[in-house]
């Protein structure tokens, strides 16, 4: 106990008000007179399509980047692992003469899927516009201000991947940039590493790494991804939870049926659904699929004291998101999201509202997403809910259509399939690199930053631990309110600025 | 007791074998003859877009029906009601020097929405194209015919309203077209009235009725809507259910959240609403809904009686339609479809498949129709729904947004709209005019017809006992598996000449 407090005052040192660093200052004056220079290429990056399938926005995404790199005296690479016509990573290096350390810096250059009907009316989830505000806070368009022109930093721009995650793309090489433009040298070699298959799982990054295992060799993965603290302070990540998307589709009637002639008698698979979601989850929210919380490795008493020191924010949040009563039976978000989850991401059966039609539905699908932490195994999670469904009855299988003999013989079928997810992955917080992002994220800001033993979110991560034997802490620069994977996805610009700063500190490590 | 068994031998002796009358067998020879001609005026017909809620379509539809009526020398009039731009009725008569009885018949000629995208590929809901049989039992495309060659009675013709109600309608107008060249006189006055709203709750027919009361006196309505019975038997029908659709809206945070950084702690409205389904019906199908089969008035004895003799189709029919296990615990079709019913028509919340995003969505939607049996009220069966939904710790309102006071007063909040439906009709089975329209139906085939004390599904033919003090009774002519109200709709053209001979057998009751 005592040695774990005494880490946690160390790793907490770094957490007590320092002056702001004369490079920050610095960074922030180049800043200043370069605003209306940054915003036009982290536009020119937003304006570009960059779903995870839409493969040649996801190519021109890739070579916009090259060019980036380019820009800044940097020979870009693609890397490819084995299996061809995949996105690549877009790789480029900057080897400091008499360094001791390197450093890969990580963002991801494809986006989440995107519905433009959902968006609001005026925006396209790739035409970047620039608002005075969040649109449900008032937020009204602006236009762009000449170059010289102050340009408020509370002002929003929206696009798909402002926050997530061009916002880290653009944030790493613009502090680069920066770093030539002020003529201050790295202290460390850097190496950058953009992936394009992020939000599809990273289904092909453990080729890459494998592959390019000497070119990646490094100290420190540092990933820039995911949003600040709800306070707005700046913070450290020193893991994420694994995560894996699985699809659930219930099967009634071969056709759809009118439901006056059939409606108390042929089973309605929108209501199978809804009763098998139901069986999944208490009123608290627990999750009840048997074994669901088992395999989780405890955490060490320096996460759990960690957890007690962030910044309270649950009833402020709430009220900010407008709802009434959070799942978890009273436990803290910090807490919650340190135990594997299941959340329903969508569900569709036939239609509703305008088009709706007085039938008996042939299927209902629900997307589910797993969110997994240290010690669960993506596979045996999925595993867990097809036993819960094979548990409620439910002949499960993988296939599309379903044959007549199988209609015959189960009264209830269920497709489940799973994409590939990815465990969770943690590092220590004792470490003596993790102390040193610390004090150099803690050096650009007065207030004390807050420390994460895990980000919610995900990120392959644990390949970095399992292929490439390296560290990795997560450095975000997002607000938290960005809207991130869904309509409307914006990011806050002050929330730019100070990213540019936070890494400009991270290549003098 | 006794009474009872008279009267049901009396009905039934109209459904024992007779042979079929020479009207009948002069029929079929005119339509042989005139196949390619009927065709042509009813695909003329199903080309023109009817979807209830488009106004333009509805209009066309609207003519095109009156220009049939001057075809056949009837003066085609537009009945409103008080409410202007809604879809009119379409009303035309034949007046009978001499006779005794007035006959109205009755068809729709709007239709359900369509969603396009759902249709099987080379299908339009309104360009009508003619297959060799059902498109899932591998029926292909097959072009039209000329003139004066046959035409295989099993095609199907797909379009949007090929079966509900276009085919009502042209079934009616085609009937007496071949009285005229038959030169066969009615024997009864004709009088001719297609709704324009019965596929959004016949909003409008009540002020329609009442305005023209006089016009519409009658002996009678004939109803020409819904399929025949599953076993391909010609069906009479003496009532319908009632109908009454609900729209279920459950919110949850104000902004879609990403699931991994909120994934346990914020609300997940599809959840929500997935409980709240659930809580709605037990595993057999039966409602739980507090007092829902309360009200239902009991089947006469003559119901009772004819219910047993209804062919037993279920097991043919649950194989037909490929699932394992019908709700009702052990029920009949036939007596299920005599209680009040809750269906999902749909579910939607964020989205499925391809465009599925980690988040946690702002809301979920079910739309729900009841069904409603004699002796219920259909907005107090929707009461009975909203108070459900107060008892799972609802509020429930009607407003589409909610104001932040309430988000914070209420931890569940919900939206519970229900369109203007309308409550059930039964015609008692011992009239003397529903005896005559049972010999005439009966008269047309040598195997026995199906009696129906009530369809499973719903017109709104309590107005016309409520306004008009008239009976109604149904014989429909679609076939049982054309997917009305749904993607593929379609009629099998057999089905088309049967309901012709039947027709002209009702017109001469």
């Amino acid at each position: 106990m005592k040695k774990f407090a005494l880490l946690l005052s160390c790793l907490l040192l770094a957490g007590t008000a320092f002056s702001q660093s004369e490079l920050t200052l610095k960074t922030r004056s180049y800043r200043q007179q370069h605003e209306r220079q940054l915003l036009d290429e982290f536009r020119g990056l937003l304006a570009i399509p960059n779903v995870v399938y839409d493969t040649a926005g996801i190519q021109k995404t890739a070579g916009y980047i090259a060019d980036m790199l380019k820009r800044r005296g940097i020979q870009p690479q693609l890397l490819d692992g084995r299996t061809k016509g995949v996105p690549p990573a877009v790789y480029g290096e900057v080897m400091v003469p008499g360094a001791t350390k390197t450093v890969v810096f990580y963002a991801h250059y494809d986006g989440q899927p995107v519905n433009p009907n959902q968006w609001a009316e005026g925006l396209k989830p790739f035409e970047p516009a620039l608002y005075s505000g969040r649109l449900d806070a008032g937020g009204q368009p602006v236009s762009l201000p000449k170059p010289g022109e102050p340009i408020n930093p509370d002002w929003r721009i929206y696009a798909r991947s402002s926050s997530d995650d061009k916002a880290g793309v653009f944030t790493i090489l613009a502090a680069y940039d920066a770093l030539l433009k002020m003529n201050v040298k790295p202290t460390a070699n850097l190496k950058f590493f953009f992936e394009g298959e992020e939000e599809a799982g990273s289904t092909h990054l453990n080729e890459i790494l494998e592959r390019h295992k000497d070119k990646l060799k490094s100290d420190l993965w540092i990933i820039c991804d995911g949003p600040v603290h709800q306070t707005g302070r700046k913070q450290v990540q020193f893991g994420v939870r694994g995560d894996i998307n699985v699809e659930l589709k219930v099967y009634a009637s071969k056709r759809p049926l009118h439901s006056g002639h059939y409606g108390n008698w042929a089973p309605n698979p929108a209501m199978m659904l809804a009763r098998l979601l139901a069986s999944m989850k208490d009123d608290d929210g627990n999750v009840l699929i048997k074994g669901f919380y088992d395999d989780v490795t405890p955490l060490t008493e320096l996460e759990k004291q960690a957890l007690t020191r962030i910044p309270a924010i649950d009833e402020r949040l709430r009220q900010e998101l407008g709802f009434g009563k959070a799942e978890g039976g009273g436990k803290s978000l910090a807490e919650l999201l340190m135990r594997p989850s299941l959340n329903i991401n969508g569900l569709s059966s036939a239609n509703v509202g305008k088009l709706a039609a007085n039938v008996i539905p042939t299927s209902a699908t629900a997307t589910l997403d797993l969110r997994l932490v240290l010690g669960n195994d993506a596979r045996r999670q999925v595993q867990k809910v097809i036993d819960h469904v094979v548990a409620q009855g439910y002949y499960v299988t993988q296939k599309e259509s379903i044959t007549d003999e199988e209609r015959a013989k189960y009264p209830r079928i269920a497709r489940i399939t799973a994409e590939s997810g990815y465990n969770a992955q943690r590092t220590p917080m004792d470490l003596p690199i993790a102390q040193t992002v610390v004090k150099a994220v803690q050096s650009t800001v007065k207030d004390n930053i807050v420390l994460q033993p895990s980000l919610g979110g995900s990120l392959p991560l644990y390949l970095f631990e399992q292929i490439l034997k390296t560290p990795t802490i997560t450095v975000p620069v997002a607000n938290h309110d960005n809207n991130q994977h869904a309509e409307n996805e914006n990011l806050r610009l002050q929330n730019l600025w100070d990213g540019l700063e936070t890494y400009v500190a991270l290549m003098r490590l």
